[in-house]
């Protein structure tokens, strides 16, 4: 059959030599287009999945720049204890207002007092003998935690019971 | 031609309408490639465009949702000048430390007095005669504005000097 000719001159061999071509470069072009539109789909769900990461990254991001003026707000109190009562309560309304922005963007203050360790919530700063609570119970917080469970802006700062020897 | 046989009863007419077929099904699938590849491209590109927008507007939020603290650090301020200056010490360093955060953030306070209102920057909460500069001149700031150019968190409140008449 390849070698047969009609009757006008057209090689059948080479108009199925034409077809075997325009077969193999439609599947050919069948296979791209069907990579790109994986590649399309995948990307599309990878940047939904993405896009609410990224936010959550700003906005942890720049709520931990203010931590500092959190911390010397709260210091500024304690110094201030002493001083006119007008103006202690006029910081503590500022620190008060400060933990609520905090804590609207999801990251609320948190007392680990009388809690258990967590590495995944406290960062230990010291340990002291402590026979009236159970070993690894923290005992003093240094520095408040602010946020909970799955989104910890600052692990808290305690100090922990220690194994009795 | 079409309706020439072969000897062993393979149609050209079949075969040429199979390689028009199939060349047609190879332009379809090319062009659903370089479809699919030109919506892959564009979204790549307005995802590179959109992510740094969309963390923009993140900050802003989260900045702007501070801006409540530092208005009242100001009044504190305002209102411990008679008191303890160890306080108003205290104070005072706090409220440049939450500046310096909103300037690091990209958002530094802007001192508008005596320059020309701006609507784009500047929002009037009232007029006054002053004979003495130009119509139109900011004469007080109510309200400090955060943010330059391109990048406002706030516009400032500001009093305007009012058209002689």
């Amino acid at each position: 059959m390849a070698d047969q000719e009609t009757d006008n001159g057209a090689a059948p061999s080479r108009v199925e030599d034409e077809l075997e071509e325009a077969r193999e470069k439609a599947a050919e072009m069948e296979d791209r287009w069907r990579r790109t539109a994986a590649e399309l789909d995948n990307f599309r769900k990878r940047v939904a999945r993405e896009s609410g990461q990224q936010r959550d990254t700003e906005r942890a991001l720049v709520a931990a720049s203010w931590l500092p003026v959190v911390d010397n707000l709260e210091l500024a109190l304690e110094h201030a204890d002493a001083g006119d009562e007008a103006i202690v309560e006029g910081i503590r309304a500022v620190r008060d207002q400060a933990l609520a922005v905090l804590s609207g963007l999801g990251y609320p203050q948190v007392d680990d007092s009388g809690k258990r360790f967590d590495p995944a919530l406290h960062e230990a700063v010291g340990t002291t003998p402590s026979p009236e609570v159970p070993a690894g119970t923290i005992v003093h917080v240094v520095r408040p935690r602010y946020g909970d469970g799955t989104r910890v802006l600052r692990p808290a700062g305690v100090v922990v019971a220690a194994e009795e020897r």
